[in-house]
């Protein structure tokens, strides 16, 4: 057999696209995150107040607090570490099991969606299941494959 | 040199097996940590609470807060997420050194038996040393897996 | 064409080496959070603070707490998987378009020379914008991939 891990596979150049896609969507947390930090005056670190919050030294620890919007991104932020990462690594080892195109590039289009429905829900507290259903849905596609996964090489 | 990354290759379906049973084995911390959320009525957002918590407004927010189980089923899921991604990760890196198949097969059986143990050591708060025991046994291997492969390319 | 996944190939070779480091740096930050909560007697279990915080029950309990120095380990610990496991992600989805290798390894270097800096600059507290540089010089690298990688398959 020769390797699934080339552009001409089909499925493979789905999980670069998709899968490249899912990872910039995560980055984009980071700087939402930071975004509402500097907007609300909610920072983790003294050395980030000192250069966002002013001169006044008052201020400056004021500002090191929690703020919900800004814990909000956070937790959103995780929850895409805690799935767009294992659905890429699922990904990787499902294509090198050599599945059927078509299938796979469902799996990862349904995933990305869920995804990026997911974030939107959840930064602005969209009423259940909203969240609930897209989590299950991009968790669904992961176990899918992985399932697909173990069968192929048992 | 042909690719390492064909299923005919026993390190690589090795890793394609035991990998994604470590993903799959972390993905339901999620679910664990779900279900101890609605078990002990507590949750991060209100929009959850809404949901589980019953149609009184201030039992809804009475449930907004802390918890000590659920916390350690979190704490448990992070450990993974430390440490089985970086695992995958470090396997698929190794597995492009061709590395020689029974070495390789046994280090992914440890770290999937360690981190097991692990989850259950933590979520139940078997005492000191077990959770040391189980982590180092799975970073063990990752860093071997690590040692080795830069060794190869160096 | 045949696989880029083989140490034949510089970008893969380049990527397998740096990706271990990067990969053995951030498991360095557990250790160096396990170090400040032992030193600083600051434990989120009662296990641990049962073997490490001496025989007397309320030393026991009083070292349940949170401190600065572990609070800053782990955001650093954090940050690191926030990027560093996506960078690692994206540069195999990244090879597998069969960059110019030249252009890959650069990618690599600055990534892992960024991320050092990084946690060395965030453990520390040195002030703005020291970490934001960092923390940008690295997520430019893993955009820079993504984007190159996109672009490779539409």
């Amino acid at each position: 057999m020769s390797s699934p891990f080339t552009l001409q596979n089909k499925a493979f150049s789905g999980l670069v696209f998709y899968g490249s896609l899912a990872l910039v969507k995560t980055a984009v947390m980071s700087e939402w995150t930071g975004y509402f930090r500097v907007k609300n005056r909610a920072f983790a670190n003294l050395e980030d107040a000192k250069m966002f919050a002013g001169k006044d030294k008052d201020k400056q620890k004021e500002s090191l607090r929690k703020d919900d919007q800004v814990e909000r991104v956070r937790r959103a932020h995780l929850n895409d570490l805690e799935n767009v990462v294992p659905f890429v690594l699922s990904g990787l080892l499902y294509v090198g099991t050599d599945p059927d195109p078509t299938t796979a590039l469902w799996h990862f289009r349904v995933f990305l969606a869920a995804r990026v429905l997911h974030s939107l829900v959840y930064v602005n507290g969209v009423r259940q299941p909203s969240r609930m259903l897209t989590f299950w849905a991009g968790l669904f596609t992961t176990l899918s494959m992985a399932y697909r996964t173990i069968r192929a090489v048992c």
